[in-house]
């Protein structure tokens, strides 16, 4: 226990992302109190989750709790709970365990993926937003090889190396690139039936080209290093089915018995209790300031608020979360004082999408400078790094992580939360020794019988 | 794909602990093939199992994959299966996936525990023995804190703050430890309506001492080092009821929301399948050869075997099976040219149990020597590395993980596979600004109100 040690208005900040936490950081020596809910108890660095989902590094690695992110700052409390809505008549927000009343709230919700009106999907093509999304997307993954090794027939074993990654964005890209790596390089020589390098790895986006957000000239470098890694890249399809037996894309249809989801955007329902206008994706449209029109008092920052700059959208991407979070933490300040909240202004530091090990892509600098391959990766890694280092606070666990990074030498194929009781019998078959069931593509048979 | 590299003979070796991969290593060069069945994809090193569940490790730390520690093998075969049965007339071990036809059996599933006639026990108290075990006593414990700060009753919190850990063996102590030592030291200054370090950690032990098979002057070291890390430790108590509110001993209720299981041993079932004699806690009778009686052809190791040598059972720990797979892999080879079978001699090595953080207890060279404190710890370190060096050849992973448990910069506090959801929801209250619901030691009530 540690005593707290302020007093003053209450702010309430729902939602420990990137935007959250800053607010909660950059309010330590204010006058206030702060009381940050989140339903989980772990802040995510969630660019590095898609590493997690593709068995390269460990959920530990990837969050930090909350609270001891934020125990120097006495002024805060951290609540496990989660917001269910907002009533600004009563100025309170309404959460599973009970009122929270607040005198200045801030909505950092974040966002999620969106099946386009298709719930039905999410159940064959999970997506990928938590620790626990990625943990079953790892357990699919590493799934579908030990079921391909199993197999005796050559038709299944292929649904079973078939890998489709719906949505060309950057998570699409970053799972579809680490998939191929997973696929072409990590696992070749484990196994004995089957050749992982002949797995089967499809990108699919409904747009002409993949990273849209990016330069085309970009986007055309990020097309060639998925291809050079063995990945399908297949722009201007629209995904029209998923099922058990994988997607269908107009009259064409793939067998695939692992499909991944990286596409579309859909803002977190609590936006749709405040009453305020809202965008096609369920953000709100904030004031320049960042507050919802009409209530000087809340404050939306994040994935959550729309924001439109110079006619653009300032784009869904932690940096700019942090910045909005910071600014949100000087108005409250400001507001303290007496004085006016300020507009809030976007910096552009560039951004990255990561293809395979050690190609990126990215632009810095307000797009006056685009990278790719190398370069590219480095400057994201130095990017994530610096990240790292502000969110933990530790140089240790940078240089852990670096290091087991860089040197590959830790691989986390742990098969959790089911095991291999969920994977699917197998027909039974007559015993036979002169019709071994292996695919013929071993050349010595071993008498392994799978009757 | 890796070609098979060798004909002979075909052993089936079940389960992929430290005996059973002992055996497929050093059947690398033989002439035979071999199939490691596994129900899990990794191996684990359990040794360290307790630390993944008081989050101060992460699972993928000491989970390695077994295709990956089997890859160099080339006359292996890995497959993810479960064993159900073994069909001695047939000579084929009956898998979930169908029937293993084998030349030579090695039965190698180890132990789980035991709740000695009461299965009912199990959901209110779970026991230790794989990762997602781990992560679901990791997910309790955590939960447990968050809860008791969520808490406005101090009764109910001070249940929420209470931990019983069931069984004074080295599971059970090294648990206490650690809980101790997590709630004591790592999370002290966290929490803002609770004080961690008034958690009450007990340690029941039905014997008259914890650690019952080291000698008695290092169980009173052990005792000593708990009790200085705040642990109760309650030896010569017997548990009689075990539910949702806490645990039953005779007369006595202690009401706790956490309880964990680290008592009894029972082996693997598929013991009772072979149709030989089995002693008290399931285990296989073995021949000095570690065979079956009556079954050159079987062989049963590590935990799953009973072998009593100079009149004292051979302790179900990592290095006495592993010794008892190279043992067996020896066998093997001996057989193969015709020789017989030679019996096993385990030899003491020493084994260490640790307490809390850098404190532990052991013995070497067969209990001539006798370890406490620092440097037992120490001793139980350097055990463990070398150990952790052999199991994944890979110096990098050693260094990483010394790395951050010397330094003690990490720590994995994610509450995963259900978050707050499973939180209890908090009785509702009437608002009451006069009364303010947070417990009486937070000096300076901030204005989070949970009605």
């Amino acid at each position: 226990m540690a005593r707290i040690a302020s007093t003053g208005p209450h702010v309430v900040v729902v939602g420990a992302g990137f935007a959250g936490l800053q607010v909660a950081r950059k309010l330590k020596r204010a006058q206030v109190h702060v009381t940050v809910v989140d339903h989980y108890n772990h802040h995510l660095f969630q660019p590095l989750l898609y590493q997690v989902a593709t068995a390269t590094i460990s959920p530990g690695d990837i969050g930090s709790p909350i609270r001891r992110v934020l125990r120097g700052n006495l002024n805060t409390t951290v609540l496990l709970a989660e917001a269910k809505a907002v009533d600004t008549s009563r100025k309170v927000v309404e959460c599973d365990v009970g009122d929270l009343s607040y005198d200045t709230l801030v909505l950092a919700t974040g966002a999620t993926h969106s099946y386009f009106g298709h719930p039905e999907w999410a159940e064959f093509a999970p997506g990928l937003k938590t620790i626990d999304d990625a943990t079953e997307i790892r357990r699919r993954l590493l799934v579908a090889f030990e079921a391909a090794e199993r197999e005796p027939d050559p038709e299944q074993q292929r649904e079973w190396l078939t890998f489709v990654i719906i949505g060309g964005g950057p998570t699409g890209t970053e799972l579809a690139g680490a998939v191929a790596f997973l696929a072409h390089v990590d696992l070749v020589r484990e196994y004995r039936r089957i050749d992982t390098r002949q797995a089967r790895i499809l990108l699919v986006e409904a747009l002409p080209r993949v990273l849209t957000a990016y330069p085309e000239k970009l986007s055309e470098h990020a097309r060639r290093d998925l291809e050079k890694l063995g990945v399908e890249v297949r722009t201007g399809s629209m995904v029209t089915g998923v099922d058990a037996e994988g997607v269908v894309m107009g009259q064409e249809r793939i067998r695939a018995r692992t499909v991944l989801w990286g596409a579309g955007v859909a803002a977190s329902p609590l936006a749709r209790t405040l009453g305020a206008e809202l965008d096609r994706a369920g953000r709100v449209k904030v004031t320049p300031q960042l507050t919802v029109p009409g209530h000087d008092d809340i404050y939306v920052v994040g994935d959550l608020a729309s924001v439109v700059q110079n006619g653009r959208p300032v784009p869904g991407v932690a940096p700019a979360a942090m910045q909005m979070g910071r600014h949100t933490a000087r108005n409250i300040r400001r507001q303290l004082e007496g004085r006016a909240p300020e507009p809030f202004h976007y910096v552009d530091k560039g951004s990255f999408a990561v293809i395979g090990r050690n190609h990126a892509v990215g632009t810095t600098l307000q797009e006056r400078l685009k990278l790719s391959g190398f370069i590219a990766w480095f400057g994201w890694l130095f990017i994530h790094i610096l990240y790292l280092v502000g969110f933990r606070n530790r140089l240790a666990v940078l240089l852990d992580w670096g290091f087991s990074y860089f040197t590959h030498k830790r691989s986390v194929r742990l098969i959790t939360g089911g095991s291999a009781a969920e994977l699917p019998e197998l027909k039974h078959r007559e015993p036979s020794k002169a019709q071994p069931p292996l695919p013929p593509f071993v050349e010595k048979a071993p008498e392994v019988r799978v009757h």
